[in-house]
């Protein structure tokens, strides 16, 4: 009975839902680029308008440094669960604009699909959870307080929202964090992103001598900069595809018999996979297959390294400096800082006496999991099985999404990753658009989930 | 007799050598810079005046594909033995000539130096071999044939030289080639250069996937070729500093007890040597000391390193192809070629089957060494000697003149590297000077090696 009124609300109001995303893609809400500023603000102004109109009579802007921040909280009820929605209302530049079909800020609809930019990245995501609220108030139906948390600055690095959430941790109070800005496994089949790996980035400078020096005159005898950085980062590893540094996977917890029964179950091709990265082959750690090593083992790379001549030709010099930057990904309960540390440690441990190592710590953020036994992740799996009519999977990601961790360290709130993006849609490029079955199914999805939450036996008040 | 005949004249003429000297200085010949042109032909045409004034009347200026060279010949007598000198008149460019104490064109002596550009290098050194021309044939003692071939590109790399001399591989027969484009030991220290390294270069470029991907989604799973080449050049040397491509030491001439022994009695400080290096410590092959590992032994450093992200900051990229510039300096027996080949089979073997590696040749040389009892050395020891009143020290040099083998491989002649230039005397940089002391002492050496080579019972015709 409920449930059919409330597809019935959604199938009526479907146009009206697609006029107003519409609505917020057509402002070109580009918050790295200073011609945008009274975009940002329009937009956030048409997300407010969004909210009231969802029965949210408090939804404001926050000033921040940089381009504000719309809060809105519904009436908090005592009894009820709160739920708090974290998406962003900005978006990357639309260069290079010539290559998009349709122009990047008219949306315009082909093939069931909705093209323009920021469809899947990310107003076409959070704008699901404004539809539920207004689906769920407008039926008199709604089970939960809800409280939104939408930025405009998630493109250029959210460089103001860590602050921001420490600063408003009691504003922010809640039981369950909703974020929509990822992607489902594939088309058809809703995935419940349950963990995230971390990072830890350094950078590496070695010296040999004062100055260059000419290869002839000194080779062979003077320390080479290039060598011993390449000695160093190359014993990082084992044969085994192990990163050697120790202590390094002290803290790894180990993959759940669960987890990896249920990813043989995906249908991953390792040899598409390989087609689409263009190697010759995978590799990595021993014992793990492609989607383990991404997902739920952490790993070392060199990102970046340069020394010595670089130009055309030859130039037979010894440099008087190397320089790499290395990063490492981390899975739970590995520690970013601590990960930093050791690793400056054994570079430093690995270093001939001969040179200076100097380590530089860049930026970090620790990995995040849900527990796969914690209730609102079956009360997700319940809402996305109905709104898609498919069995969830379960997923990680191999990327961090930093913001996830302060939120859910901070306000100590589980969180619930729903994407409703594919892969190939394009986010950050030209031709982005969103599949307007998902946007419809993540409405749906949004709906379902705020009930069964607030029917958690363990979300009770 | 003849000796004090000789002394004397050298005294007379020091003044009006002196100012030959500055005539050549006062011409910028700097080949590198088209403006000059003109001065190029200029200062040609002042060694052809000075070499008809020492009375070699066959001198001319021969046209290549870039700057001319001056060639000139005595009277080619049946019964003489011939030298050939080789030399080159052009010069570096002055820059920054506000550095400059006096002008860099304007040749100017304080302290018994006499300071311009050219006068090191190499205006002052081969312009010694003339003016002994001129004493012997004034005093009606020349007894060899004399040669010339001074080259107006050394600077900027002699790229015609090559062909020139192969074309005229009959013009040039002569018995021993004399080069003065060197440094002595030290002041006072005069010294034969018995060796050159050899050279070979390569560069190296490990291809994984066909994109730069994120570390995040795909670090550990694919193949990162900076690891990859870091793991590659890591590979090339063992834990004791030895190269270990197989087969480069195969054809390594053992260093000889007296070189070893010679070179221990050199005063040579590795404490002072670490200090202008500016390194912690030096290093290199196990079981060698810090000269012989520069003269003696061959080696391999990489001179470049790039890939990946460098610029400022983080960015977690793992990039599509990283590269390295990597030579090796050679020692007899050693083969440019042959070596460059077993870096790149070894190079290829160390590689990982998940990664694609080109290997690209740059250029190389052989390397270089005299017999230690090859007479003309034993000629140019007497010559020397008698010339700077000190033991002459048998050198070798760590860094390649690909000339000398060009000329000793092609004309099939033993070689005399008699190099009147100090190591602080600002080659290449503000301020390059020349002793004048050992400019003249250089005078009288080239004197007596003309007649020690004349005396040799191996020069009997």
């Amino acid at each position: 009975m409920e449930d059919e009124k409330i597809t019935t609300y959604l199938q009526e109001n479907a146009a009206k839902f697609e006029e107003d995303l519409k609505a917020l893609l057509r402002i070109p809400s580009v918050s790295t680029e200073e011609k945008h500023k009274p975009d940002m603000l329009a937009c956030a102004q048409e997300v407010v308008r969004q909210l009231h109109e969802a029965g949210i009579p408090k939804a404001e802007i926050m000033p921040t440094p940089g381009h504000p921040i719309v809060y809105a909280e519904s009436e908090q009820l005592p009894t009820r669960p709160t739920i708090l929605v974290y998406g962003h209302y900005d978006v990357q530049p639309e260069d290079p604009v010539e290559e998009w079909i349709s122009p990047p800020f008219e949306p315009t609809i082909r093939d069931g699909k909705i093209y323009a930019r920021g469809t899947s990245d990310d107003k076409g995501q959070f704008i699901i959870h404004i539809k539920a609220a207004k689906t769920l108030n407008d039926l008199k139906m709604m089970p939960v307080n809800l409280k939104f948390c939408l930025e405009g600055e998630e493109e250029c690095g959210s460089p103001n929202l860590d602050n921001w959430i420490r600063a408003h941790a009691d504003l922010l109070k809640s039981d369950v964090l909703v974020i929509s800005d990822t992607t489902m496994y594939g088309p058809g089949k809703p995935s419940l992103l349950c963990g995230l790996r971390g990072l830890t980035y350094i950078e590496v400078e070695v010296k040999g001598g004062d100055v260059d020096m000419h290869s002839g005159m000194f080779g062979g005898a003077v320390p080479n900069p290039i060598n011993e950085l390449c000695r160093i980062i190359a014993a990082l590893h084992d044969e085994k595809g192990r990163v050697t540094v120790p202590g390094f996977y002290d803290k790894v917890r180990p993959l759940s018999k669960e987890e990896h029964e249920e990813w043989l179950k995906l249908d991953f091709s390792e040899d598409e996979y390989l087609k689409m990265v263009g190697s010759k082959e995978l590799c990595g750690e021993e014992g793990y297959n492609c989607i383990e090593r991404r997902w739920a083992r952490p790993c070392l790379d060199a990102n970046g390294i340069w020394g010595g001549f670089t130009g055309e030709g030859a130039k037979t010099v010894i440099p008087a400096r190397a320089y790499a930057k290395i990063s490492c990904r981390l899975v739970p309960d590995q520690d970013d800082k601590e990960i930093a540390e050791l690793l400056e440690k054994e570079i430093k441990r690995l270093a001939s006496p001969a040179v200076e190592v100097k380590v530089t710590f860049h930026h970090g953020g620790p990995p995040w999991m849900t527990s796969p036994d914690d209730p609102v992740l079956r009360a997700a799996n319940v809402a996305a099985q109905k709104a898609w009519k498919a069995t969830p999977l379960r997923v990680r990601e191999g990327g961090s999404i930093p913001i996830v961790s302060t939120f859910t360290s901070v306000l100590n709130v589980p969180a619930v990753l729903l994407g409703v993006g594919l892969e190939d849609e394009q986010i950050h490029a030209p031709n982005e658009h969103l599949s307007l079955e998902n946007f419809h199914a993540g409405i749906a999805a949004s709906v379902y989930l705020m009930q069964e939450i607030a029917a958690l036996p363990e979300m009770k008040k």
